[in-house]
């Protein structure tokens, strides 16, 4: 649940992109007094999210426009299923109509690429999880997407969790220190409240690195044979992270090599807009 | 080519929510004093688009950042070309490196897929336009980077050109209006510079339009037939947009029936980013 | 109309600006729990403009303030009429009183000097517009004044509409290129939906200009007998608009060279605040 | 002299307004690699405000354009003089041609216009003083411009000093308390640094008044003799301003009746954009 | 008082700042559907201040929790006292517990602190005022505090009052001017309703500053002795404001050498937070 | 290290905020052309932070402010220390002084602080962590002083790390769940990097908390004998922080205990700014 004051500034920003001095069409075209109901339509199945966002943007639009949600983010809806009804002034209900449709058909598109993924590991304990691959401005709607789909947040910026890739663990040994010193050093200055996970590439990076004690170790394009003897190698010592070459054909095999958590760059990176659309009916 | 005032407030925003209270990773792992090189390099051939953005993105992370392009955006570049150089503390450039490389991944994505959907229509007249199904904040971004890849832009938002829809004409027509009188009155309280957009669904709704002398009529879902029909009747008194159905494997022909302008909404809203790396070397 | 967001953006900063830290005088000198109604009083004849941005300078200075609004935006109004009331806590009411007036004033100024320039030509068929002349920052309220006034826009910014003027037809011409195919040049690269106007300064400069197929020609500062000769030869090519010694008592002559539009840019850059007082009961 | 901080952020929104997606007609006219030279010419005599704004509305626009100022804020200047240049990258200096023209033609109307009020009284003590009668989100640089005209600022904000009227005072003394009691409670809460001034309609208004030790007394809508009698009857207790009524035929008998102060609305609601051009040579 | 926009403003930003993506903790372990009921009360005994700030730091984070104020600002209270209830979502009000604690608990901390500084000098006509030395951000609402408690407010920044330093004189009077002179040259440029204050370190400075007729004289550091001496010469030519080592335990001293004003640094830079507690019952 | 948008952001507030028209002061009675060099010296000895903060400031107010840093963030240094210079118009100079000031004393206040906690139990294992009590929107520059300090930042926000209380375990075994279930269900959510910790005020929570394998355990106002019997009880299976009572004068006993985290809401919320100054000689 974000903020209302986080949400509104999102949506400030969109209706001012896409209204900057108001909407021509409509206001050459609908008389002032006219009043609308809509209601959102499911164009296709899938998993809803947005809400909130939707909401906001229809009320920052014109603050005598009602919306009603008929579904909650994550619920599955049915092709043709009613998501939510608007209502109030015509005029203003189709100026926000895109904006509106846009979060709600972005982040939905997120939640049920996002159950794809769930579903295809639901047999085996493999969390899906997503990347710092969003859009730049909206990375907190696009995680509540991933959750309303059933996926799982990965850190949410560089300030709240460690990632030690190659180039790190490079310049950190580069003067002999071992990996597992390096590492040591690293975590001791940090909140204990940060997770550190470490990516490797080969099996042998495993032991040393977590030999420093850290919190999840990420196999990096790994195949499907070393993530086994990977997942074996480090048993309860940390958490195991696949990444690289994660696809909805090849997720379930990942899973099924026993690792904790995927994670998938595309959930937000090439997430299709789901096909919702606003049937719009001026009184 | 936007201002700098527009640039540096997305990415200052970007940033501000990549890297919140800093790197933890790049501050616990890398020398305070250690100098980084890096080369953006492609994965995958492409169009460039976003120079101008992804500097931004290290000059405002630390000024002493130097970024060199060495493409130009529009430039086709092929898989392992190197686009740009960046030079500066090491701390910093790891630090910049995701939302540098967000934005011209995103921005290279929506070109690329530009330039493919303009070659399979290069022998017609038509001309691909994107639509304003943008990512909301970044409108300006991405319908740069859809010039980028030779498409050319529709109008920007609801501010600065009319698109009549079924919608808006029954609510006009309710009162016995004509749809030609119901426009001409419309046209006759709008800027002078705002040109006017018809959505209609059927041939016969096509002669009581253009009768309104309106700038483009917009054949929405017409079958190849009905579009063919429909550029021959038009003629030249309005430019023929067409819209709905369109694809990569369908646009050849929807160009062929020698419609001016195709409305795509893919480029923007469902664009892949590009696969482009950052190779870093730390001194 | 605006969005709730756009106006609310503009008026809080206009808030923040006159009252950053509080309205020492009604706090030192108003019990916290006086109640004060106000009406807002034509001290002079004129049209009215602003109504949202009065309520909304009220409202986010105190949410429980309320206002009534008795006249429409675009309506005239006689001296000594009554426009608006405003009731609640008589400080914040104080408080907000400079707020609210001046943009009151200043839009209803505005749409009075455009109604006096509408009515000097209601005889014809030109139509008086506003040109880029606005007030950094209140472009927005400022145009929809011209509109309360019954004039109407020209292009809201440079990202809406091409203008060219001599500078950019002396650089395209310089290789070489006739002035029609350097127009036709640009005029392939833009938005469709991109109006395309061409300032001209002499006769002779029509022909080539109307070759490119532009949308509108503006006559720069022609002398009335070669305003008409300039709509006769423009016949219905392109719409003509007149710009330049354009003031009270000449346009009416100008109108009747049979141009189409007239840009005035006295009607935002020069129109002074009208006179509209608040008269405060304070109970 | 504003810190940059805040000329940044009000010229930053100028821009984004005016260019939001960049400048159509410079882009699909100019080359990109053409290079202006502009310089500021005075098509009218004046006094120039404004240096710093114009400077920050090229910079902010792209950082490669170069401005050099030939004359100083509060300079006065002939019709024909050249006040500044402009060199760099020609599509950019046609975006920002506007904005920074708009801002240095309003302040520059500004001082001149307060030059001229400024030498009607001349002879006398009396000081120019402005008021909040300025636009909003730009009150800084308007009341820099009365400076730069000569004139000197009055309060800048209902924070920063009283300014009791009728008003207050009518809610003040209802209970039966004295004005100068009233007063006084008043100024005991206040910040021993905030001037109070009081507005008066009548002469026998000014002894209560005068008894609460306040700083500077209005006499409003005075005739002049009234003004007259009513300097003389303060004697050195307090500053006298004189308001209402006050236009430049009319500023002369007012400032020889001896008040201290003259506020004078129409400096910054009335000042008309000074003719300053700006003449671009594209290499 | 604040206007609501002021409030609002700083509020988002905290929000924003301490739950950018929500709150995992409220998120993971409290059901959707929990409402709560909560308590402000007070650890220790103080004067409240920040209600309206209290208030909308629950409001921002979602309109339907519901705050009531049990005491006004400027209230005392005893260890014990409730001080309003909080009632709404249980997630959303716990998400704005910190928020909202922190900002009352600030404001009356600087309340309480104010309030024993007063009640020192009670005896005395010595008035309590605080400095510029606030929170960057906040000074709006420490200022607010410093008045609840009692205190008076000083100039609020560099902008609405002089305050002439040594550094000031030194430059003044280099060239030979004298400090009267210097200081009336200065005084001529400044708006009349600007305060001037002046800034001595010795008992001879004052004599040539009164000469010029400032404000208020700020005797520096003196010893008790020579604010005695300072108060009786200054007489009622202008406000005696005394500065530097004030503390609890010496305020009382000073106070009684007759000066009418004390600035205190301490008020803002060091209060210390009250311990006020949120008790939390969720039903 | 924050980035350059981050500090210009917060500085350019604090600058609009301390002089939003200019600085009366030095522009009354600085010379415009004077120059200044100005020395930061230390008053009191202390550990130094906020040196890129520092130098924003002057940055921020005027461009051709130089600043030189002559100590790094961390440094301790003595009474009498220089710690910075800045060079160049005087008028500017005075003008940041304050803020620029504001921000190094209070972040180096911090620093100062947080060095003598961490001094206290060098030399046992504890390690010292602030908390969320920071100042409202100064939080990533508050916790940048805290590490200058030699402490350690807790969790950033509600949004980074999971702190489990007394209201969130009431609720979650309301239902007959238990403590160890009810948290893992928690913890079955969250991403795989939020470190959990949970706060417990008695012994006898221990058990079922460790249970769930959370990452650290709060052991909350526990007498000096119970911190010793839960740091044994709980062994490595989880951080043990301590929190509650903590003072510089009780924090080496509770550090002896063998607790891993000491918790100390001082650190930032009481911090008393650090005595530096700034030598300014005008030339």
């Amino acid at each position: 649940m974000l903020t209302t004051a986080t949400i509104d500034r999102v949506v400030r920003a969109a209706l001012d992109e896409d209204a900057p001095w108001g909407d021509l069409t409509s206001e050459s075209l609908i008389p002032a007094d006219a009043v609308a109901e809509a209601t959102l339509e499911a164009r296709e199945p899938g998993v809803f999210s947005g809400g909130a966002v939707f909401t906001a943007a229809f009320r920052l639009c014109d603050p005598t426009l009602e919306v009603e949600l008929l579904v909650a983010d994550g619920d599955a809806f049915e092709q043709g299923a009613t998501l939510a009804t608007v209502r109030g002034p015509a005029r203003a209900l189709l100026t926000a109509e895109r904006i509106g449709l846009n979060f709600v058909q972005r982040m939905s598109g997120i939640a049920t690429l996002t159950a794809r993924y769930v579903a295809e590991v639901a047999h085996t304990k493999a969390r899906i999880a997503d990347t710092r691959k969003t859009t730049p401005g909206l990375r907190a709607f696009e995680r509540h997407a991933v959750r309303s789909g059933g996926g799982r947040n990965h850190r949410f910026s560089l300030s709240d969790a460690v990632m030690a890739k190659d180039n790190h663990l490079a310049v950190l040994t580069r003067g002999g220190l071992s990996v597992t010193d390096a590492l040591r050093g690293a975590i001791a200055q940090l909140p204990h409240t940060t997770h550190v996970e470490v990516e490797v590439d080969r099996l042998d990076q495993i032991e040393p690195v977590l030999a420093a004690r850290i919190g999840t170790i990420m196999l990096d394009n790994f195949s499907l044979e070393d993530l086994r003897t990977g997942v074996e190698q480090v048993g309860d010592r940390a958490i195991v992270e696949a990444s690289g070459g994660v696809a909805l054909d090849t997720i379930r095999a990942i899973a099924e090599t026993g690792v904790d958590v995927i994670s998938v760059g595309a959930l937000t990176h090439s997430a299709r807009a789901l096909d919702l659309g606003l049937d719009i009916r001026i009184a």
